[in-house]
């Protein structure tokens, strides 16, 4: 069980740590072995040097990321609903997320899953 | 992988169907030997007996169920925000849920998880 603390500790984390680009302070929350699945149905990603590869990318056009209501937390896993902000150059585009964080007995996360396709993408 | 509209025509019957009370067309969303999580880390459910029981106590006070923001198919699988409206006779209390969909080949549901705590309990 995580408490909902530190579940919005570590989602705040997370937020803030992708719109600053601090690739450390997110991958610090992961566990060495994790995996990152970003959109679900891609391919799994494991382990911290894949998972700091993946963020480098993810975050290079990232503006904001901004909680839309209530973090979700069960069990061991939060689930929370998120809107980023990305400066493609030619646009501002605007995506809402979904993603669910699965917390070892140590509170890092070793599953991470991405729910959002283009459908959740609007200029 | 399902498709954007027939996820959305999924989610909007699940939620009109909470507000109504009509279990019927909830479980008919559900393949035969589907599971429920509700919330996750409570015990899962398996079944259609199963299933329609839960539903039958789930929406005895429930008044109302919105979606708060895009659903987020990706994969086999949508997510999304709503919150219920449920009138506990002494007040009304709303809830912010998350709930994930996985849908077999037949684009039935053959699992649910509702990611929810009481910190997401409001009156």
């Amino acid at each position: 069980m995580i408490d909902h603390h530190d579940a919005l500790t570590a989602v705040n984390t997370y937020l803030s740590s992708l719109v600053s680009s601090d690739h450390q302070a997110i991958v610090s929350l992961y566990a060495h072995d994790a995996t990152v699945e970003d959109p679900v149905g891609s391919d799994i990603l494991r382990g911290t040097e894949a998972i700091t590869s993946f963020y480098q990318h993810a975050t290079a056009a990232l503006k904001g990321a901004e909680l839309l209501g209530d973090i979700r937390v069960a069990g061991d896993e939060v689930a929370f609903p998120f809107e980023i902000t990305a400066d493609l150059g030619a646009g501002i585009m605007k995506v809402q997320v979904i993603d669910l964080f699965h917390f070892n007995t140590d509170e890092k996360v070793d599953s991470m899953r991405a729910f959002w396709d283009q459908n959740n993408m609007k200029m």
